[in-house]
């Protein structure tokens, strides 16, 4: 075999799931040493052909390098998966997906077994791990320096995000754009049901919508700058009073077209609140301070 | 006066709102003879000043062109304001917001009035009116020969999108993008909350929502696709029971982060329902199907 000029960082990876495989290829691709391990073995077979070494046992594979990812269903397998490994001066890098607090809490957990931890909140699907240039990226979080040190390697199978050194943050990032991800959905779904019964193709709407929402989108800039200065009403172009006026057409529309109005009647309800409560004047910010408790 | 080379449309306007007043000064700066009329008349000075004739009553404002473009508040004002004119042979074009039925309505009572008639939804707001490359455009439906006749004209203040013969289509375009729109807000609220009570700062949690929003408003066109094809399950990256299976991750961090989970409560029950009918295979697409009654 021919020296390798550049040493790649040898990777352990725990799980070998949808996403936990095409990580592992990524790495393999990129020429990095791999070692892989998975609770059902046989989906190690493939991964070892294209040149992984597959451990036993997730405490023989944790043993192998200094840098170990786990990427596995949930947090309770994590904490089942490595109960019976020596973390002692290893890096864990926890691309399982999880709340904040579960973030928070496997950190402390992984720092009294002697772990260096940071943990990844992964913001792409397994077809486009590995491939260059699609925008798919991993949230991290946890101390700097090891995410410094460990960035050229985390960073071959998607881009790498940083968000800071409190370990939940990740999956707090994380969270917050699938959130807001399912609310565009959630209104997507409530447009094609509202034009199902006409004669309207969905995929002449389809680049309407997609237009639209695109040109929407930015106003998430605004938001934050009101929400940093706290004024809700400067230089407001559409008033909460103009928008809450305009709710009864929206209902009306999804009645004339037998469109139930449950993804669509709790936002309404909350910028009628925050109306009743003074905030004609402003845009919709002020729902956000209704969320919260 | 030196003498116009090219004849402009001479237009109407009834209703010097916000809007009307945008869609007015967009009209007279592109050099069209402009006749206007407002219930409230001082909102009228203004454009006098700039070369707009002012009628004393709606009347005299429709009599005094062909082309009459309407902006009111809403329907009823509609029906107010032309109760005492005289539309035989005109053609009339409303841009007053409204539903699907009231378009349609509407269109019949201008037809048995002696008009040809237009219906337009307004996807832009006054202050990108008239100005050219905002993106900001007006949907328009009913006969196709009048919109390609009055096209010109009316692509002065914004684009013109034609969405069909359907008089009330424009108004359900209109409506659509809006309402996914409202989720996608829904979305960001609930993003934005989640942050609230940590330092972070929503300045940065922009860019990575807008990219991130950018990114998968596209998906609108496999929605599409799969609504023509019916088959929901072909080529699923994301599966409907992975993506119930993730929920509680949702619902957890909203709670850990004291946001209430109102916004996005209704649609994760939309996708356990069509989960328990049997949809696991499928992707998000069925959730359509569960909002048609
Ligand atoms: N797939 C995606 O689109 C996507 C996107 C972003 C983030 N993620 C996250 O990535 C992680 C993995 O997802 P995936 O798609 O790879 O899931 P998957 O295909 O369902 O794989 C799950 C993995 O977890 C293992 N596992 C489950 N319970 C276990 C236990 N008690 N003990 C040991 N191993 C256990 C499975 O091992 P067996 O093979 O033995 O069952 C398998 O390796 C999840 O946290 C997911 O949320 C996935
Ligand atoms: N502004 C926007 O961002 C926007 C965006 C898209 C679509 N639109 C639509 O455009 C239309 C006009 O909106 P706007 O922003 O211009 O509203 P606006 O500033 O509130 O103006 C309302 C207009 O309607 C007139 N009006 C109300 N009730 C009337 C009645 N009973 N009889 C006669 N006139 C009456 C008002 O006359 P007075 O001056 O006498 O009160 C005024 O000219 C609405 O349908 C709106 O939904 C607006």
């Amino acid at each position: 075999m021919p020296h390798n000029p550049v040493e790649k960082t040898p990777v352990t990876i725990l799980g070998l799931g949808a996403m936990g495989t095409a990580l592992a290829r990524a790495w393999l691709a990129a020429g990095h040493p791999l070692t892989v391990w998975n609770r059902t073995p046989a989906r190690a077979a493939a991964l070892a052909a294209e040149g992984a070494r597959v451990a036993d046992t997730a405490a023989e594979a944790v043993a192998a390098n200094t840098l170990t990812v786990v990427c596995l269903l949930d947090d309770a397998s994590v904490g089942e998966v490595l109960a019976g490994t020596d973390l002692t001066g290893r890096d864990l890098v926890n691309l399982t997906t999880g709340t904040p607090a579960q973030a928070r809490a496997r950190a402390e957990w992984a720092r009294a077994r002697g772990a260096r931890y940071l943990d990844g909140g992964i913001m792409a699907v397994p077809p486009i791990i590995g491939v260059p240039e699609t925008g798919g990226y991993v949230f991290y979080s946890g101390p700097r320096e090891l995410f410094d040190r460990h960035r050229a390697t985390l960073g071959v199978p998607a881009g790498t995000t940083y968000v800071g050194e409190d370990p939940g943050f990740a999956a707090l990032h994380d969270v917050a754009l699938l959130s807001a991800m399912y609310g565009m959905f959630a209104g997507v779904a409530h447009a094609f049901a509202l034009i199902s019964k006409e004669d309207i193709d969905p995929a002449a709407l389809a680049p309407l919508l997609a237009d639209w929402l695109a040109a929407m989108a930015p106003a998430v800039h605004q938001t934050a700058d009101r929400l940093r200065s706290g004024d809700y009403t400067k230089g407001v172009v559409s008033s909460l009073a103009m928008q809450v006026a305009g709710t009864p057409t929206f209902l009306s529309t999804a009645e004339q077209q037998g469109v139930s109005p449950e993804l669509l009647a709790p936002y309404f309800e909350l910028i009628r609140r925050r109306l009743a409560e003074g905030g004609g004047e402003e845009d919709v910010t002020g729902v956000i301070d209704l969320l919260v408790r």
